[in-house]
């Protein structure tokens, strides 16, 4: 039955291809999604689902109950766009000034809509249930997955897959690792308050700029120094902001970056050190200092047993030289909520091809996949459920 | 003849203050004066001078021709304002918006125009003329001394001299200094181009905040180590930007900073050092620079005999105990123009009193002087000006 | 058979225990050892095997053939001792001021030659050939492996195991790791030639301490921003020293320090990253410098097959819950090169007892371990002997 | 009479440069004179004074009285050598290994002990009295003037001369200065005691070469930023010393370095400075610190008035073309406690000579003096009592 839902998979895939050029065209900002939502409701609903809406905010959920008694897997498929202007040459270009689904979460939504579609045309001979879950606001702490969790979106849920296209993996190939995938990823401010003053007499003044400097340099110890080397962590400021004049020392500058880490113990350690170190740069000059630290998506965490399904089945849908192990990653993704309610595994599937252009790193202006990624997600997914279902 | 002129000077003083407080009132920024020099140029036409307008642009010069054949003394006063917003409870507060007196230009004119009226008062008696310099934009690089002299306004002047009302100076106390006074004073801008890329690999990218702090913290090292410590030297970054999102690498950050410095050699010598450190950190990185220095002020440089004359004349116009050596300053002043040309010097009068709030730094929001000021300023040309006349 | 040959090697406990004391009494530094070899060579022969000495210079190898014909397996243990000075209080405290087997290398020894012994026991059993490599100076590059591999210890040789006693694993504990297991270790030094001086007028000079200091701290950046945090690196400046007096600017300074790292990409990119630090930072100043980088071990790969067999007999012989899969170790060994040669696995024994002090970190003068973990080791090596010649 | 003496100090040349070069090859270091003292001793006895040996340890005095009554003028000259090993080719190069005057004080010496010699073959004309202070240890804090002082040397003196030979200005130059002259120097000491362990894994270990470079760059803010530009004010570490090996962390790291300034109230914010940075950035790491700062000599502070004499002086005996006004010194002068006690002045003579390879300066192991400053330090030193003497 696995084959006859892949083949209705394919037949779909011109469907496919046009809902994910639509979302394309009109994509939504996290938190923000209306149409979006809409349209995936609707086709959920055509399919025969029982369809949930504003689960968690603006979440879709939709139930398939299978032939026979079973488990429920879950299926999870992100939503929201990035704001990034495109900047493609294609005729699926963006519509929406400054927003871009430069993520691929276009690619994830049309694909776990053709596995609602394929399951559904065989859903008699499954043996247990399918949630489909359409998440909203990925790219944004605090995400929407915990939301939707707390709104019970995992309730009765026994096992949970997601996955997600890489435009620097070549289409085709997929990608599984377990235990540790992603990586957690905070964010911190620093402002630093000084006691602004004519640039030629800094010793009338505490200069923001000079302490924010000493804090830049000084945090790069504490992924070199202070962390154990083979418990990856990465600390950077990306903003630095003081000073309106070549001659005015400011009052106050602000410093903003973010954290990743994989293990609880380097997270609270980097926590600890920054502001230490902020502490110290500031006392050293007289600065007062307001330290805001914001934990983002806890590390994803991959259960080994269905990572090890997951291999399994990716050997059999891509062919085993197709089947990579994954290093470490320093992104984060909130699909790590799930995993620390339910097991299952997040997998990553191929979409570079050099001949359409779709090489540019995700959040870049000219982001694209090859869209057979859709395919591939797809077969994954209804493998993934036939194989869990009958396995219990 | 002096004190018959200083008499003019007192009797005048009612109408200085009101001319004082109506600049006060209508402040213009530098570059961009036309009812100031409005002004000027029809008082000084009123005290029956030749009066010259459009100087350099848009500086007012008048003279004033003695009884007597001699050398030709200037004097001159400065009457552009600031971008600030002025903050002071007073009846003449500006009612300019964002534009203010805040460091006494008014005060200077009020004085010079009160010189002129005084001295045309007795003119008969003077064995030689004057010339009254009205300067537009002194605090605005390039200034208005470079045009005005380059106009021609020094033609056939001997000696010039200057004066500054001073915030942090006990009213009533007037301050001189042979040699060096003033800083030169020089403006830089660093533009560091890295490589952009999300700020969880860094790795992939090159890093313009990183760049910047290191360079901010290693142009300690000029004033520090690099530089005679007996020949004082500024460097300082007042503005740092760079990124817009915390997890975001940005391409750029720009610094800007001033330079002050009182030796030719230590000027170039900073300028060197600043772009080596700029070229050294962002090699080390594999990055980028742009690197602008622009020159300001010179120092200025009091002529020692002048100096003394001032020395002398300031013990008789505010007694002995009022007359204090100055130490060097850090602040710039394009009076040191016209030091480059004439002998001559430029000295400082109080304008403290705690209490009418008189007590703010100069460019502060709240700045203000006594404008008793107006009358020692007056005295003290009038002073040099006999001095200087009846020695030669 | 593997029981009766671990029966022998308990039966031999108590005299292996002297021979780990009487080499723990007169512990030869890497690369002079004299006394050492000689024991371990007369105990070999007094097992009846095949011995050479002077293997690769100071290396000792003995082959016992077994009663059937078969693979070859290689076990090796190293014997050279550290330049510490012993503190601990012990009846077998180190004889020789300075000098100290501060690492457990006489445990590894005792294990060997305990296994020697149990195995010539059972010789007529064994369907293969076991060839035991005692090696010289581990402890120091370029160590003794490299000599011993280019001197034909491994002609003949199907598979290497090797063993390490650590005493912050409790005894009874055993540790295995496929893949990358430990570090490449190099070390580099820094010579920065400045030019010296009077403190009092640093301007005069190139100030060698900061430009080191500079460099030390820039070096941070290696490893937190310059190479991908999933590819853990290590760079640690661990001396520093440069001028004899408080008042004058020394000459130079010199800087000594280790980097650890697992892949060769990582490992060139740090070098080439340190040498654009060294030699940016002394641009900026003016100085020269000297920059060596010597490559040490390279990192250790354990085989995963061998690794999987380790795991299993290990669990054979310690019960499954003493066995642990381990982090990587940033610590390098030169095992790493029998391991580039032939198919094996290094694996890691407790020896941590709190109850007689065998807790202190490796290289501490009051080092010690528990050693009951002669007996483990030595089981291990029996029984991955017995269950390589069986299955080949 | 000057001029008789004048000529008494002329005819006495030849054996002024025997004991000059006497002295040369016999140096003996501060605090450790004996020899000098007994030469210098005899010397003013043959001369007929009343000599005092063991002032304030290891010092000489000797008071020549006028055939008038009169004040009493002292003239001081330094006699301690250095521990520089002399690398000079001349038949006079110091034959104790590792001791060398080079510095001067052989010349001073001489100059003074010739003084004597002709003021006292004309006493019977003198206005009062002259006492020559012929000082130990002068390079060593806390030098010899202030034990001298205390033992009541000045007693008695009404004005305190001195004098220095300078290689750097050229010979037959004099140089004076009203004011401050020369720096307050004082010495400080950091130890940083961290927590030593293995460089590969420095997250185990408090890195205090770390926290060491971090300290010797973040000092440079102090004469940078913290303190008046106008302020001259310099700290340099010129030793940094921690780690034995390459590859350990050590568990200590020191920093010794110096502080010049002129003014109590920068001294003052400098040795604040420097603990605030030494104390936050071991809080940062959380390192341990010792810190000592040891005051040295006080800033020099020439009279004004006394200064104006030896600048009139200096015209008479140089010629006025060879008088110049000196810029503020860095280096210290334990001179400066006669200072404080009396009013007088010090003043620097030149020595320079190409010809000679008098060129080297001051320290050097190749520094020498063209011996003629001997007769003018003399000259100014007659002249100067004759001035001060006849004009009270």
């Amino acid at each position: 039955m696995r084959n006859v839902s892949w083949d209705e998979l394919e037949k779909k895939f011109a469907d496919l291809v046009q809902i994910r050029r639509d979302l394309h065209m009109y994509p939504e900002l996290s938190f923000q999604e209306v149409r979006t939502p809409t349209i995936i409701a609707q086709f959920l609903q055509d399919c025969g689902l029982e369809v949930k809406t504003g689960v968690g905010g603006r979440g879709v959920t939709a139930l398939l109950r299978g032939g026979k008694p079973g488990k429920t897997v879950a299926l999870r498929a992100d939503f929201d766009a990035l704001p990034i202007q495109d900047q493609k040459d294609v005729p699926y270009k963006s519509k929406i000034p400054g927003v871009m689904h430069a993520c691929g979460h276009d690619i994830h939504t049309a694909a776990l809509l053709g596995t609602a579609y394929a399951l559904s045309r065989v859903k008699e001979h499954l043996q247990g249930n399918v949630l489909f879950i359409h998440q909203f606001a990925e790219e944004v702490i605090p995400g929407g997955a915990k939301a939707m969790i707390e709104d019970g979106c995992l309730d009765g849920v026994d096992v949970v897959y997601g996955a997600h296209v890489l435009s620097n993996l070549p289409v085709g190939m997929i990608g599984y690792k377990p235990g540790a995938l992603m990586a957690a990823g905070d964010k911190f401010e620093i402002a630093i308050k000084g006691k602004g003053g004519h640039g030629s007499m800094p010793h009338l003044s505490i200069d923001p700029v000079l302490v924010g400097s000493q804090i830049v340099l000084h945090l790069q110890q504490i992924s070199a120094s202070r962390i154990n080397a083979v418990d990856p962590a990465v600390v950077t400021v990306c903003s630095f902001h003081g000073g309106d004049s070549y001659n005015v020392i400011p009052d106050q500058a602000t410093l903003s970056g973010t954290v990743r880490s994989f293990s609880k113990e380097a997270q609270e350690a980097i926590k600890s050190h920054i502001e230490k170190i902020v502490k110290s740069s500031c006392e050293m000059a007289g600065a007062q200092y307001e330290f805001k630290y914001e934990y983002g998506y806890p590390s994803l965490w991959n259960d080994p047993e269905e990572t090890e399904r997951v291999k399994r089945i990716a050997e059999l849908v891509a062919g085993e030289e197709h089947v990579v192990e994954l290093p470490l990653q320093m992104a984060m993704e909130d699909f790590s909520y799930y995993m620390l309610e339910r097991p299952g595994s997040f997998f990553l599937v191929g979409g570079m091809n050099r001949d359409i252009e779709a090489v540019y790193p995700h959040h870049h202006p000219k982001f694209d996949v090859d869209e057979r990624s859709i395919l591939l997600i797809g077969k994954m997914f209804i493998s993934l459920v036939f194989d869990y279902l009958s396995s219990h």
